[in-house]
């Protein structure tokens, strides 16, 4: 040590990989970690300049031996490790690494480095995930946040059971987390001093625009809006009237988002969701069916959807699409056609039979006041503008 | 002077106490007052480190003392009075205290100690009020906001008349009340020079969040959602899309609310207020009357509600039950087991007419557009995971 | 040079106007930049201290005057002109301007004195507007979302086609544009050493609270409700529930609302938009018809409106009016009156044949579903407590 050539490297790295037991990380990171002010062993939030998902395994394995040097325990068989980086952890990788520093590029890299620079004792920790299975620490839990928000993963693609049992409640204020102990413990002083926080919010998720830098073409008019967790598609637009985004939950192409998308649901390209618009969540609302809504879709404002969707399917303004709402049915053979695989034997459907079909228009004939769904005759298509 | 001991202390306040004419205060606190910065005389905000309501009297007793000593005429037969503070009162005050001064947990001492040590003139202020009328003060309103949001007296059991024209409408930035005046003499300087403020929003009152440390299971995703005077049981949630809960409004037991809590609603144990869901409060929409909802309710999304609901009622989603709208009722027998006092003998019923009854469930017939209230046959169970 | 009168700054002022071409600006102002943290060259937002509209004409030929002495070229048959400032423009001005150095309220002479204080390269500049066609620089459209939202031309009557385009997508963080770019390259280090930005938002508008001054009797609960552009009248109350209120959209009398007011939509004196309430917008909805409404209008909770309406109309709660919904009509004779223009020779209207009229109450009929039109008998009225 110090690490002298990459070939050298390289073999640091396979002797590390070859060790009994070692398996790679599926994903890893280091984190920054904010403490509770008045429990310095509390962790109130993960920050991660850089994370790993099936990538960079040298970086992982580099601070596994870091790890193993100074006798701590790794089971491998557990589903995710972390660890508390002490500045011998950071040293002994900036070692490893040292063929590398005069790089540009390698994020893990900077990210140990700006460790370095900013350590303080229990500020920092490495965490990595080997299966995805429910998540057992903070770090954990923050790191599948990340994956799912900077979409190196799919929504709905990981564990997160138990998550809000794990993430503590706390008060945020400019970004960063306060232990409503604190707030409690100093109320006096820092109300009669005018040094009282602005608090922002009190939850255990933080906000998606605390942690993820949005594609350029991303517009989130109001950061409450979109919960950590949640996944915009570029070219999303996310309004700040009645829209909300909540974690695993979001679009997977450009979309206009005036309305909820509830945890879980999932939004197709081109897809609008009007004005105070409703799509229910597996929390509350569908019979934990997680509600996708297909492309060039138009759910109008104040409707409600609470069964999935295929393309181009228009609920109007002010309707309510539920699994036992019924309908009847309009333009048999136009809907046939496009979805061949579906039997349209019968006048009424109840909603939950109608899910994920295409070309579906939703509406209630106002002579009758009977909920009749249609085949949709116009195209949706989202005002270039916003765009 | 000072006090020397305990038992002086009690004899001290046992004469204020005799003194002709003396009331103790159903409620008092020292503020901290936030001034314009055009106009020293006009204030903007309270703040209290501590409040007192129907305890703690020897306390206010030892403030009036204090004003007694130096002249000030104070009338007990007003509802209120508020004094501003010199340095005097406040050494005058902890001379009184001196047996206490050693022990810990004496909050109004906290709070004497604290303004003399951040002490400016005009700055701090007593406040207390003896019967509750019309409040005459903005000390006093922002102490009944204090009341009802610390949970120390019910909702809608304070005069809050007038309120809106004592508090003064202010920019708000990080919790500092700033005078739009100011701003507008300052406008070119601020704005060229890059030192325009950030406001967050301009409103007479503040938010819920800037004087209130919620309990731990609360949560409020943004602080907008919560006005000052608004009341969160423990284990309510407040979610960022359309949720609103005004000020002399909020919850008796957890629920999770992403719709609206107006001025005057309050809401049971346990029931969801769904996403965009608006129950009308005083100041509009209902002839007055304000509403509450039950324990174990489920307001649908988009629903409107606009009579008060017993427990277990179930509005659907995109329903508008007004005290007007006509129902046609299904379930008689079911309902009038669990409405024993309740005469279910018409066919079609108005809202108003169904007011705090239990069990309903408000429906529009898919298949005839006609409104219906009937048995409301499903248990609704808040989300465990939100709690 | 220096001017040493005001007869002397006529003079110049008169020979400036009277150069071949020359021609008086319709808007001008003077622009502080905020600049991309990553590429000076790139402009993010403009600021300005005063605007001028139809006025001050002399202080637009000063700074013509200057650019002409240095030679810079001006184009008065283009529809606008901007210029990046320099110290001798600022030096020139105020040399120009010596004779009113001495005497209060001259704006303009404040702006250019406080643009030299805080003078840096390419952070100033003029822009001016001589017709008014689509916006070709950051500065014009800034300056007409000014002209706008300070109520010095009327809501809809500026061309703003094109905006979208021009404007850069940022990070507002407490009022200051950052670079997305520049959240990218430094991610890591801002990350690992907690200083990375709490971000409002991302979007191409600033906000409404970030450049404009509400009138004393205005209240916006919360800064993300109104976006730059957007116009509210003095007395209107904007909620932090559902409400929204685009660019190019607003009141224009004192107005309570709780719902959306979309791109383009005007909101008549005295009407209540109530919560959730959708007024649809036309980039939305509409079949590019931009919508009034009326003054003392009541749009019931979630409802929505997507034609214009009169005077005096009521909306019920949950009720959708689109373009294509049909209404039986109602109460012929009394809207007959109040509408003496309109033939209501019909008993089943479609929404878009009704827009304009008086004294609509749209519902839907509890009993039948269907959906109806009639006479509005009742007065809306704003509770006098909310203003």
């Amino acid at each position: 040590m110090p690490i002298e050539s990459k070939e050298e490297f390289l073999n640091l790295i396979k002797q590390i990989e070859q060790r009994i037991n070692y398996k790679k990380p599926k994903a890893f990171a280091i984190a920054r970690l904010d403490l509770s002010q008045v429990d310095p062993s509390k962790k109130l939030q993960a920050n991660f300049g850089v994370i790993n998902f099936e990538q960079n395994y040298a970086a992982a394995a580099v601070m596994f031996e870091a790890f193993f040097r100074r006798g701590v325990d790794v089971d491998f068989n557990e589903s995710e490790f972390v660890a508390t980086l002490i500045k011998e952890d950071l040293d002994f990788a900036l070692e490893c690494f040292a063929p590398f520093l005069q790089e540009q590029g390698h994020k893990n890299i900077e990210a140990i480095k700006a460790a370095k620079e900013n350590f303080r004792e229990n500020a920092f920790s490495f965490v990595c995930i080997f299966e995805d299975e429910a998540p057992k620490s903070l770090e954990s839990v923050y790191l599948k946040l990340y994956l799912l928000s900077n979409k190196k993963v799919p929504l709905r693609s990981l564990n997160l059971t138990g998550a809000f049992g794990i993430l503590p409640n706390v008060a945020w204020s400019d970004n960063k987390p306060i232990d409503l102990d604190f707030l409690r413990e100093n109320e006096i002083d820092l109300k009669m001093s005018g040094r009282y926080p602005s608090i922002d919010y009190v939850d255990k998720f933080p906000r998606f625009l605390a942690h993820i830098i949005p594609e350029d073409n991303t517009r989130i008019l109001e950061s409450s809006k979109v919960r950590m967790g949640a996944v915009l598609a570029a070219g999303t637009t996310i309004m700040p009237g009645a829209a909300y985004v909540n974690f695993n939950a979001g679009t997977t192409g450009a979309c206009m988002v005036e309305g909820r998308i509830s945890s879980s649901a999932v939004v197709g390209e081109g897809s609008d969701v009007g004005g105070g618009a409703s799509i229910l969540g597996v929390l509350s609302g569908t019979s934990g069916n997680a509600i996708s809504v297909g492309k060039a879709c138009l759910l109008g404002a104040n409707s409600v959807t609470g069964i999935p969707l295929g393309d181009n399917c228009i609920v109007d303004a002010g309707i309510a699409v539920l699994e036992g709402t019924k309908f009847a049915l309009k333009n048999k053979e136009e809907l046939q056609k496009i979805n061949p695989d579906f039997n349209f034997d019968k006048d009424i459907y109840k909603g939950l039979e109608l899910a994920g079909l295409n070309g579906l228009h939703f509406r209630q004939d106002s002579q009758s006041g009977v909920m009749i769904v249609a085949f949709n005759k116009k195209a949706v298509k989202l005002n270039e503008d916003l765009h």
